[in-house]
Parts: C-alpha cells; structure tokens; sequence
C-alpha cells in the first residue's frame, strides 16, 4: 500500500461518551470503520478539557464533568478515500466537529 | 449556531506549569475565554514529552521536570473570529508559541 | 531565536513500542534529535487508539495489544529547517508515517 504525496487529513471531535448507533463508543467505531474500509491510518487522541457545540466545558477535574472529555480522531490517506469515507463518518456520528486538511506525506512505512 | 466551510484552526503550544495573570492554569484560562467570546470549540491536548522555546525537555519520566508537560490547545472557526481572538490569547499568554492553519469545516454539529 | 511567518510542521506516526537503533523509545530520540539540531520545539502526544501501517489496531483496552500505542511527534520550524531535519528523522525511523503541513506563526515565545 503506498500514499500520494498530496493526501488528506479528516479530524473528526466529538465527546468521549458519544455512541455510534449500536453503542459502541464512538471513537471506536470511527477507527473500525477506518480500517474496514482500508483507510492508511487512523489516531485518536484524547484531550483533558474542552468544549464543542453543546458549549458545555468538558473537564477531567472532579466537580466537573468528568466523562465526556474531548476525543480527536484523525484519518490521513488520498483525498478521493477521504472524500469517499466522509459520508460514512457521517453516517456514524452526530453531533461532532469534522474537517479536513491537505497534508503532503514525506513517508509512510519503509520507504524513502 | 453555523460554521463556514473555509475555517482557520489556532493551535497554542506551551507548558501545563503555565499559569495566566490571575493564576489560573493557562490551558483553563485559554478554554474558558474562546467559550466567553463565543468560539466554536476548544479542544486541549496534554503530551507526555516535549520542549519549546526554554528548550526545556518536559517529559513525565521520573527524574525529570515532570510538572511541565507540553499542552496544545486548538480553536477552530470562521477566520475573522480567529483573528480577533489573537489579541486576546495575546494577552493571556507569554511565552508560547501560537500557530494557524486553514481548515475545511466537513460538518459542525448535526447539520450536513 | 525567531520564527518565520510561514512555517511548516512535521508530524510522525508510528507506535509507543518502536525504537531507535540504539533501543531508545522512538519519541525520545526524535524529540532529542529536535533539540540537538536547534529546532523550536517538538511536541509528543499519545492517543488510546489506532492503527497504522501494519494494520494492527493499536489500543488501551485490556484484552487488546495494550503497549502499542499511537504516537505522534509534532516538529514546528522554517521550512528550510525542517527540511533539513527529514533525512535525518528517516534514518531514526523505519514503519512510520510522516506528514508536512503548512503554518503560520502568530506568536512564538515573548515578541508580539
């Protein structure tokens, strides 16, 4: 499997207690679904605080909200399996942030 | 509340030791004023390793500065509102290092 | 030490238990590379999931392959310099993805 040199990266931010349909947790089913569908890669990345539509202020400090704390997945490959996977991913979520960004891949796996 | 396509995401890079002028710690202060002012989102991001303009490696191995791990907040929304809110992430913050990119918005909330 | 407006960020993907040559876990060796040769900073984070290259699907959960968790390293200079740094962070990596993107640099340390 190899990458362009031009790809594409999808962020996708929601909550850490967000649910696909099936209840699966959703940053979970994201990178399923990234992966049954060959995607090159998938990163989530959780945050210890912030907030997204719902303005409310995710936090891990206790008096807070403590279980929803703001989760990132990130989905780099070509820009035509990007714009392919976008529907699914929005099939899969809904109220969550997504966007896209250009990326140049310098290397993916062993070579140069 | 709706987001256009063309967004430009701020992203701050500094030390979870930082503290603003009232003493708050930074990531919080940064948090609680792009939800004053009425951003989109924030998300916080907390590195176990890093180092910045100090040239400081933070890191949580023992032995090390273990109280000073590196942390990223990320504002994304319309340009405009970014730009107006540097100066006050300008204001709260000293020594860091802030960062902006253009991002497509894909889908805010429940919209398609 | 300045920075250009136009800057470009490095990024690195690859899992929690890869290593350098000299058996050095592969974020600290990138992060002391960074600083040896005089970049800005350099900012490790660590996700709970994905999966990349190799397919296997990294993750906390126990049951699961819990060590090998996703990394990235985020590197932020003038594009000259983080050209220069590329052939040096391929021959500290081998299974790894490594992406470039365009910033702008608002802030970086104490000047306005």
């Amino acid at each position: 499997m190899e990458l362009p040199s031009q790809c594409a990266m999808l962020r996708i931010f929601f909550g850490e207690d967000d649910r696909s349909a099936d209840g699966r947790p959703l940053h979970e089913a994201i990178v399923i679904k990234a992966r049954e569908t060959g995607m090159a890669g998938a990163t989530v990345l959780r945050g210890p605080l912030g907030f997204g539509r719902s303005s409310v202020l995710h936090t891990a400090k206790i008096l807070r909200l403590s279980q929803d704390l703001p989760i990132i997945v990130e989905i780099i490959d070509a820009p035509e399996k990007i714009d392919a996977l976008i529907p699914q991913i929005k099939a899969l979520t809904r109220n969550c942030l997504i966007t896209r960004e250009k990326v140049e891949v310098i290397r993916y796996g062993d070579e140069d």
